[in-house]
């Protein structure tokens, strides 16, 4: 099973509330999924947990927290995908007992031979309980338990491939890995007390903890009552996943030494820059084209504008209009600013096409609320490939630009003019090179 | 009971679907309030309601809206007030049977010689089941029973003094009613087959339903088979509420001819020319001061940029922080975008300042971002007096701006300066004259 | 609307949890209706109140009942009826506002002369909330408040006709009122520091209350600070329900100086006297028929044994078998106990027919069970009347002994042999003589 | 984890209800424990499962077991226990993938060498999710799964030691186990169109099939769509559980050719004989002690009378009264019958004395209705060993009857006299010599 996730690590020294701060440290990564969540903490050689489907808010009560009492947790945040079960065994933190005490994992990535390490396994007599990849990964620690934890991880870690940053616990120890591409971004902080790990920095900024740095790609990071220790796993090129810095994260997050915000403004201006527009107000796609357009806007010196307002009440119990209700126009989640948009040439910036039907929709919604011309930029090439890695992109068919040139993806759209920011121009953006994954944009994995 | 609603009202001819209807323009009404609200449709002569306490989608099933069949429906939204009993009888519609059947209403509004008419009533025997003031107004309107619905309406509002926009049906008719002095809005569209009656023009767009016109102050418009009818009730001079214009409405809505979006940038570009200051950036306080800002940036030719992230996710079970936690640093619903702030001299834009809570803890976020000057610029003029028309502002007491000259503002907030916008910029901004309320800056109330 | 209820009123001088009273009270009246409930008690001058739709349990979290503080408190509970509106506005105590402050009101019973109340009060302009009886009688109460509360109530029940026990409190005083003809049951006891009174001592016994005396029919008891006083309002002939007896009331509750369980003992017993039958042994139909199976299994030494296991689990939202699994033979909630039905001439007792369908479902399973013979006693007449004056029975058409006669009746059942018992039989059983409504079986009814 | 369950399965040939089946089956079992429950079912090579914590209609709503659409499903429930873990992780089916597919296990029961199977397995590197010894099984099946599914379950039964009826299910195959002792009943019935295995028998009525017969002790019973096969695995001496005919089993079950009622009622007359005193009625503490009471009562002539009445109304989320209100008589889930206790020589029938709380409650009831004399008389040997088998009984050290002599315990509860059931006594009420279990009594175990 190979999607998105965000993870967390807590490890305080004297501290008996690690599972709050994962608590909220979670909520500042909520918007890497939707799906599940759940937290495990240490209890006195036990691992206890709690884990279920559904946002933060929704899954964990007052109690549920408050049950969760030891100075280390783990947490996790799992993205929804359409391809996969969605049952509660998609949870994680996966908590197991082995041979050494209790573990739990918690992990952001794919692997890629699975499949494989699944086959091997069973032909000697493992049973699994899920889909995750997480159970593939404590079978081979549970495997190689004899010489303590982190020799265990470091054996199982040689056999997977693939994108993955993980965060284990044991009774008295928090470890983080990162895969050796850095496809899968961790970070490292510091709390009173103790250290976090998490996917992006604005966990720590929520709880107010100080970042340290990035953790390095291939580099396993232990942290117990001795103090920090790290090692360096696995070497390879480093390829920070580009989608990252376009669309996963949080603006407010800093990657790998880079600010998404900034990558994101520079991508706007660079791609003016590249395709430039007569036009008279330049406006973001809600929420993830926001950042871009201003950038634009200020390149180009068109005002910037909100041109669509978002309903943020719209949640996932809203009843569907019925097909008649939607011809009569019932669209509830966005509305055109018409004072913005009446008789007016729109930039409309968007991150990227996936499938196609949103940026369609939207510009049908701003062609109704009198938009003389809708000039769509997009601030990343074209998606042509599916990604292999643990970003829930869909398969090739369902890719728009894989089967349409840019030119009828344009006329499919309904816009007057279309273009998208060049690899180049990307990676500029992002203040890197030769840092990147381009999967799929290229279909050039590192993996 | 006096505090800010949103209201809706359909009549169809033919179709079945009115409470569907009703159900999503409240979305788009969603932010007038969170703690209650309903939905009222005729049914063969009844009147059939669910209403409870929550979202629209937390208390709407499918199956709550799938009973409620019927052509003509009203619904009601209203807002969470400190000062007010919590209990399912604030839900609106109230629906009631009298001499002449089935009646429902709602109302967003404030009538403020409900003690009296209450007491009245009570004299005469009358029983209260809740301090709604709509149920004030169903007795007066059951009261004056005997020449028809219409005249009934006209005696009833003819007792009432306030601010309110009113709808009311019964078994086949659709009311409608302003305040004489246009207060509160209340906005008429045409549907397909049929009517619709709003607070906001936005929830016209959610359901491709076209503006037609504003109900003008002191009219009645009722709606049945026949068509619509008009009725003048009083005249009074037009003083609509500026609050709407910068903090209540949403940004896509028009009222009474006037595009608040444009009020909003309006009121941004003429505080800057009241206001100048040097800076590096300006930013807007999510979310009502971001359209503002992004005015007073254009004016100043400063650039516009997010410094705030603010996370979408933090629900109604959130879980808070214990104090030891928020010592720590632990805040959840706001981030500062270091990228943007640290070292910068920072324009902060807000639309206004009521208890100073807020903005008080936004300057914090910003100078441990690194935000070498935070200069604060309000849209709107000191909120130095209480409402009693219907918008939810604290007792005198509370008013930061009734208690404290500027300066003293600005130093208790921690700003480097602090300017409002004058009540003449603002006027103008909104783009009238003589025509508003101005209760909440001056102590001169209409009523 | 006319259906079986529960009424308890609690007053205590000093204790503040009076709420915790009536709702473990409530507990010990469950059986008397599982459509909704709710508790009202006074607050420093208000009435505060929680009710809604289900079982106790289900209404009341703690924290509900925790913010129920007062020394007075009254509760409801109420059965469904298949005639009703099931909406929130069937769940009693009604609480209302009027001249004198707070009163709430809960009530058992049925006023025949509702409509004609009802039109007369909207001639005046009263506006309803509900289709409740009680809302009758709050707007008679409020109308005659000038001198006091027990004047206003006297005035109020002089106009209403029909079957009833109230319970009325405002904010320092708690009133039980009884009908002229004692057809609905309320009892009074003492608590420690006050008093309680509910419609049935089984109540009592939950809370560790002593019972005083039965509420006379016609009587007004009014409870305060100075203590108890008692008004007698109207003189009728005794007419108590039959059915209370036979089946609504528990059998651990005494009624008008008769136990409950020895009445339905005796009824067996007399069932045995006036229809003897050959048989090996005598099962009761569970639950209502079990007392008088062992009645009438003592007086004729045929062994008393239990023939039927209910499943105790079988919820509310138990989902009902389609027809094919029903005809396969998939049945929930009854099952034959086969060691004591298989090749057994069955003696099967039950309380009453009323519409004949479960009777013979418990016939067929019985057959199917092995029963040789299946002999159906009853221990009551035949119930060829509805009762509109308060309890729950069908109209004439649905009433099986309406329509046939009892040799129609046991092929309809498919019984071997059917009897009943007689008026004059149940009468002695019962324990008095012209004492009893027999409406429902002689269609004289005293109202 | 060694507690009470209950395990049903389902094979049907070409019927897709199988799930539906089980649901209804488990409605049968419910008695034997309410802590969790679930479902498993077959589904295209897969198996999909719902389970969690509560009742089978709190946890199964009809979206749910709409879902789970195939042929075959097992289904579980268990037992709350004071010393295990409440989390989501004890619900069973347990379903786990391994070499050959899918695979199912519902136990009830108790593996005696757990502790070593798992050592054994966590040296190999086996990880477990859970204390659930259904998860070593599982593993022992994976780990033989070469020669296919009966030839993996032979082997993995071999290795384990205990009581169990273990229902196990592949995607095509449906097969159950009884452990060589017959300590765990299992019985096998036919549906139309397929076949039907479960603890008791109650559960063949409730879905219409039909018995054939009990599965041998130490036998496999395989249904497939070749039909059914089976195979003695083991044999040893019968040891059947005695509480399951004193307390556990539902009383309309039959067991290993007995009728849990008849041994129940011979267990009652065996005690008069044994036993006898002199009184005024028979009462059985509710509901266990109901039958044997009634037997009793015939053996004595003693008349039989309710005493007793259990309020079923009181559900799990029922909020405690404090000690204040105990103190004063508030006790909601029994009340005496003072009709036929007061002034009465009372003789109490029970099943069991365990911890002893309970029959004290009971004596003090009965004594404050008024009972001259309580007498007690239980059905059963006392029990002085814990039970290592799979009864939730407690240590040694809260057993009464470990610490106590009879007379003793007779002071404790309150009893005028105290006389246990002889275990020759009850070996003849179950109807057989030398095939029962006496663990709990004589503390000799036959594993």
């Amino acid at each position: 099973m190979s999607i998105l996730s965000g993870v967390i690590g807590i490890y305080s020294k004297n501290r008996k509330d690690a599972s709050q701060m994962a608590y909220y440290g979670l909520y500042a990564l909520q918007h890497r999924g939707q799906a599940s969540t759940g937290i495990a903490v240490n209890n006195n050689g036990f691992v206890d947990y709690h884990k279920g489907l559904g946002l933060v808010n929704e899954v964990f009560s007052r109690d549920a927290i408050d049950r969760l009492i030891g100075n280390i947790a783990i947490g996790h945040i799992r993205y929804a995908s359409h391809r996969e079960n969605k049952g509660l065994s998609i949870a994680e933190p996966l908590a197991v007992g082995y041979k050494k005490g209790a573990l739990a994992l918690s992990m952001d990535g794919s692997i890629v031979n699975a499949k494989e390490l699944r086959d091997k396994l069973e032909d000697s007599g493992v049973i699994f309980q899920s889909n995750l990849d997480s159970e593939v990964i404590a079978n081979l620690i549970a495997r190689h338990h004899r010489n303590g934890l982190e020799d265990a991880v470091i054996k199982a870690i040689d056999e997977i491939k693939g994108s993955y940053s993980i965060v284990i616990m044991s009774s008295d120890k928090l470890i983080g890995v990162r895969d050796p591409y850095g496809l899968k971004p961790l970070a490292l902080g510091s709390i009173k007390d103790g250290y976090i790990m998490a996917s992006e920095t604005c966990a720590f900024d929520t709880i107010g903890a100080e970042f340290i740095r990035d953790i390095e790609p291939g580099e396993m990071v232990a942290i117990d009552e001795r103090g920090v220790t790290t090692v360096r796993l696995k070497s390879a090129n480093k390829s920070h996943c580009l989608f990252e810095y376009i669309y996963l994260a949080r603006p407010d997050s800093r990657m790998d030494g880079r600010s998404v915000y900034r990558a994101r403004i520079e991508a706007g201006r660079q791609l003016y820059r590249e395709s430039p527009v007569e036009g008279d107000i330049v406006i973001g796609a809600p929420d993830s084209g926001i950042v871009s357009a201003i950038g634009y806007a200020e390149e180009s010196k068109i005002p910037y504008r909100e041109g669509l307002i978002k309903n943020r009440y719209v949640g996932r119990t809203f009843i569907e209009p019925t097909q008649e209700q939607r011809e009569q126009g019932v669209r509830i989640k966005l509305n055109a600013l018409k004072e913005n948009i009446n008789n007016k040439r729109v930039i409309l910036v968007d991150d990227s096409i996936v499938r196609g039907t949103t940026i369609k929709r939207i510009i049908e919604i701003l062609r109704k609320a009198g938009a003389k011309e809708v000039h769509v930029r997009i601030s990343s090439p074209p998606v042509t490939k599916p990604c292999y890695l643990g970003v829930d992109t869909p398969r090739e068919d369902n890719l728009m630009a894989h089967n349409m040139s840019v030119e009828e993806i344009r006329k499919s759209i309904g816009a007057d003019s279309l273009c998208y920011l060049s690899l180049e121009g990307l990676i500029k953006a992002a203040g890197g090179e030769n840092e990147f994954c381009t999967g799929c944009f290229t279909g050039k994995y590192p993996v």
